[in-house]
């Protein structure tokens, strides 16, 4: 499958301009033979988590994801988009009065939904690992280990940003069975080591497909680094932009990844009951 | 501190030859001023499993650790060997037939070993996890995590090759507290993204130091890569080796490791209870 992968720059809370910006990408990538495309962090309404959780009226989201289904749609393409969603209750009770946002009743994650190219939604994950202030502070944080669905004949997963940092997060998707990895996000300039090497390895170690896509230039007060990139399950880079927009393509596919796996067996040769042990 | 990295060739069975080769790293390294020399996994007697299960005499290791003893205390440098030990009964007797070793009563295992400036043993690890078929026929693999020690004012660990390809390992140094991660290892040419992504990636994840001191040349059937680094807790390499001998310096400390602590806090954020409860 051609993966497709949109770097750019959000507004924030202007959904209508963001939206403008994935449709023409969903267009591009589909005219370029793409089944997929890949978007940043909340970028239908901008990365701005305080701005955010003051100013977005969760009532306006439904008609959000439904523009981005009929984008998907449209284009006959699958579409990875990350928007703000409402905590399910059992989810915010779990968390600890010093976690929870001031209006807890109106607890969010910060979610990616995986749309077929008919538009339906086939796949939902919220982020567990929160980075930063002000994302503690609009939002709280999931539980859930990250699903696996098959996409286009590919087991397809999927983190947030800070999520992908943690290799035991990468480790959950992959003992699922998953050979594509889907990571929306927003990754402020300086951080360069974080795809180049965080994402390499990620992919190496677990063997599988990620594609990490950010944003680029200035929202809000965040400063972004694009560099967004593809690896492949040897740890190489399929695909790597520079710091202003893109549209980036690659190739992903399950032969790369039964290779991998039968050249050096790592995720056989773990030993998941000594990990437990260890890490009480 | 200043840290040196060992890297050469190794003659199979040829003890003096290989002590001699550390003796004269020592020496250099201690005129330098390092305070601890790392050396590769079974430098004194040569990389190569099954040889060494046919034909090294246990009787012969006690002498064979004196006289790295002796080394360590002539130049008064810390100093990381590796050698085959005999496996504990108990840790035998977890493994299930298929594990086995054809005589299981002298099952052994690839160890390390840090020797503090006087020749004292301060910290000692049994490898965990066992790299192909030759390995698997001629040792078992240990199940204890890696120790921490403090060695000259830093928290010091070590695991051995293969381990430090799993993050979970490295985890479970870096949840007891270790700032400094030394690995002998014994990797093959074509593996150049295991010291230039998976170690900067465990350093910069874990946040700590990361030495990996790797063969040159050829021993027994296997052609090395050389490639030995050190990686400091930002992911950045301080000091890299090309393919033939090398004998490498790097300054490690806890300053940065606080640094980069300070700056993202992956280990305070990390949520074991979560990954426990993924991981089953």
């Amino acid at each position: 499958m051609l993966l497709s992968v949109l770097q750019a720059n959000a507004s924030v809370m202007d959904v209508d301009a963001n939206l403008r910006t994935i449709d023409d990408a969903a267009r591009r990538a589909a005219q370029a033979g793409a089944g997929l495309l890949l978007t940043p962090e909340l970028f239908p309404v901008g990365y701005a988590p305080l701005r955010l959780h003051a100013e977005l009226d969760p009532g306006t989201l439904p008609a959000i994801r439904e523009r981005l289904a009929t984008i998907a749609r449209t284009h006959r393409i699958g579409l990875v988009y990350s928007l703000p969603a409402l905590a399910q209750a059992q989810s915010r009770e779990q968390y600890d009065d010093a976690a929870q946002p001031p209006h807890a009743d109106s607890a969010w994650h910060i979610t990616a939904t995986l749309l077929d190219a008919a538009g339906n939604e086939v796949l939902n994950y919220a982020k567990v690992h929160l980075f930063g202030p002000e994302e503690h502070k609009a939002f709280v944080g999931a539980e859930e280990p990250p699903a696996v669905v098959d996409f286009n004949g590919i087991r397809t997963s999927m983190l947030i940003c800070y999520d992908v940092e943690f290799p035991e997060a990468v480790r959950a998707a992959a003992t699922r069975g998953a050979e594509l990895l889907l990571v929306p996000t927003a990754l402020s300039a300086g951080f360069d080591n974080v795809p180049q090497v965080l994402i390499r390895a990620r992919a190496l170690e677990s063997q599988l497909n990620v594609a990490y896509a950010n944003h680029s230039g200035h929202e809000d007060v965040y400063n972004f680094l694009g560099g967004s990139v593809v690896a492949g399950p040897d740890g190489s880079l399929l695909a790597a932009a520079g710091e202003g927009a893109a549209l980036l393509f690659a190739e992903v596919g399950t032969e790369a990844v039964k290779a991998a796996r039968e050249e050096v067996p790592y995720l056989r040769e773990r030993r998941p009951e000594l990990y437990n042990e260890w890490d009480r």
